[in-house]
């Protein structure tokens, strides 16, 4: 008799946006005339760069031909791309790795979640509260954890609540945990972590031999040149920490799918006995048993994204991106909302007024306004009073939101 | 402290395909001038057909045009191929599906391998031998064996044997099963299951409420039309049955990366107390949780496989290995070998004549005839004393590899 995995039954049923969609749509139905403006969803709207696009054409032109074909690449990336990477997006962050140490993926949701695989099932985790639900779920979903309580917490994980009073960066935890999850810039909050702030976290980490997931796939959108990118440019890093990047919010490809891990190779894990083993080693033979490789054009555009061209015009969009988010920080605070995030980050996180809820403000927002935002407390209870809105929309329709919010939210 | 997954440990080292590249290496590098001709990988080598490559290009084109680029889409896949599935790959063989049943994924071995994810850890697993090495591996990483035996049978995975006498078809195990892994048209055997063979299966699943992993990513190549190319063909088997397909060998989609799980609404398994619970909601929050879709531009790519005029173009690469199956297979009949494969399959298993052992007719191969092949034992130790040919080569090389083995094979 074939048994489920039972820890999925833990999980609740994934409520917001569904709930959002319900409303949005229960609101237009009663108001087809309103012309409602989404800033709620995080995904990109700018076309792919020209240079990108090109890369992209050529490697498809390459598959229809005897000459130029290419069948399985390599499970861990081609090396036009992972060198690529090394010296455009590493190197100049004073970051050298190895072409072993990148891994290519089709994305960070997908290695986020996977790389739990080569990790023991007793680890002690520990994730921030907000938090992308990525985190939380794929570990209740091996069995990381007892159920969930009403607030939405599982037992055995460890949250991390991040608050105004502590920048929304993690606090430590008080008991000792072998695994942290760091999301800098962060989703929701669009807080980023200092130089400081991840040397604490390396060093908590080398001190109790606990491995840090860190969550980079914002890290574009930092514009303040003095914060870190990579959490390998803080020394002892390479030992203790793995990092999650990907093409998706940088260049435009949320429907193309590339990313990528880093895995030091001096990065290890113990056994149950005390040994330790290398994590690169573990994390390849996962890739090259269970995954395939991303698809080949997919890759070549990756790579055109770091060509001198294709650089300038993925920082256009960026760029692009975060006007509208200036435009949206500076609107709420002239409306006389407290706002965070926005500056380096493509996330805006703003307290709701007058202390409402975060569903009581998403209603306001959407019937006084017809904009549609992100509840906070759909992200974790720590978020319960704050609201995400996203600056990937077009600039039209930000301006718009921001006017409509500006003379309308009272 | 960090724990590593100790499972990951108890792997022994992909010994096969390196094994074969440090023989191959050798003998070139002490014979120069040898033309060698390899036939030992499954990896296509036809290029993409045009229809396909047409709505390949059109697709990134989209991508790059504000009014129709695409962010994130369905993780589960776009309807458009799905739907496509369901009319042009499905209907025709009187298999009913709805749109909710079928996954697109990025290739066989990432559906494989991740569908253990949704299974509890006490499942009874068994897998054929010979056998394609994801389907052991990723039991043996998620814990659900021993340590491997001096052959490479790991304890509490049940092996069974696929030989001559059982027509290489897996015969039922002793000891009740929860899950059993089917592979028809077979890698490497090249048997293909006749109807009578899978209701055996089916009816043994049902009766013991076990599920059939049905590996169909051959099915292309099925050249005689009263043989099955769905377990779905089967009464009874959407209440057992997950079914994976491929566009890598039948459409040249190896490194575009393109697959598909069929999961049906009807199928179930039970939690330790009895209750039964659907794997189709199981497998859905799986996807939506831990992946993120397939490209865009392949989804599209893969749709155009099955218009009328993609479709022509793909049997016609199809019919090209197939004439190359049946080049091997008569080539090495005539020079008085037991062959078996190559009628419905693209692999072509022969016995080593005299009994030597695999990797002694893989030197003499090399070293006699100049032909790269694999040995049967790299996949499980019933393949000792066989050997896999792949007809994925091009035409000129088939022939020679042939005519070398016809004129020189002693």
């Amino acid at each position: 008799m074939a048994r489920v995995n039972e820890h999925y039954l833990k999980l609740k049923a994934g409520y917001l946006f569904p709930e959002i969609g319900r409303r949005v749509r229960a609101f237009s139905e009663a108001n087809p005339s309103a012309k409602v403006i989404r800033l709620g969803i995080g995904d990109v709207t700018r076309p792919l760069p020209p240079a990108v696009l090109e890369a992209f054409h050529n490697a498809v032109s390459e598959l229809g031909d005897e000459g130029t074909f290419r069948g399985y690449g390599p499970e861990q990336g081609y090396d036009f791309l992972i060198n690529t990477l090394i010296e455009k997006a590493y190197a100049p962050l004073g970051v050298r790795l190895k072409t072993s140490e990148i891994f290519i993926s089709d994305g960070s949701k997908c290695d986020t979640a996977n790389i739990l695989d080569v990790f023991g099932s007793d680890n002690k985790v520990a994730i921030g509260d907000p938090v992308y639900p990525v985190y939380n779920d794929t570990n209740v979903m091996v069995g990381r954890s007892g159920p969930a309580d009403e607030r939405g917490h599982y037992r055995g994980i460890v949250y991390l609540p991040c608050t105004e009073a502590n920048g929304f960066f993690p606090p430590f935890p008080e008991e000792r945990v072998d695994i942290v999850y760091l999301c800098s810039p962060n989703n929701p909050t669009g807080a980023v972590a200092t130089r400081q702030q991840l040397k604490g976290w390396v060093d908590y980490a080398l001190a109790n031999e606990a491995v840090i997931f860190f969550d980079a796939a914002y890290e574009a959108f930092i514009t303040e040149p003095a914060l870190p990118r990579s959490i390998f440019e803080i020394e002892g890093a390479d030992r203790c920490a793995v990092e999650f990047r990907s093409f998706s919010k940088t260049a435009g490809f949320t429907g193309v799918r590339c990313g990528l891990a880093v895995v030091p190779e001096g990065l290890t894990a113990r056994t149950s006995s005390g040994e330790e083993v290398p994590l690169n080693k573990l994390w390849n033979r996962r890739q090259t048993t269970k995954f395939n490789g991303v698809s080949y054009p997919v890759q070549k555009a990756a790579a055109a994204v770091y060509t001198e061209e294709g650089w300038r015009q993925t920082r256009e969009n960026i760029d692009y991106y975060m006007e509208n988010a200036k435009l949206i920080r500076e609107g709420l605070k002239s409306a006389g909302l407290t706002v965070y995030g926005g500056v380096n980050a493509p996330y805006i996180w703003l307290k709701t007024p007058g202390g409402i809820s975060s569903w009581d403000f998403f209603d306001k927002l959407l019937t006084e306004c017809l904009v549609v935002g992100t509840p906070g407390s759909g992200f974790g209870p720590a978020g319960e009073g704050f609201f995400r809105l996203s600056s990937f929309g077009s600039r039209d329709n930000v301006a718009e939101a921001v006017d409509r919010i500006r003379k309308k939210l009272r």
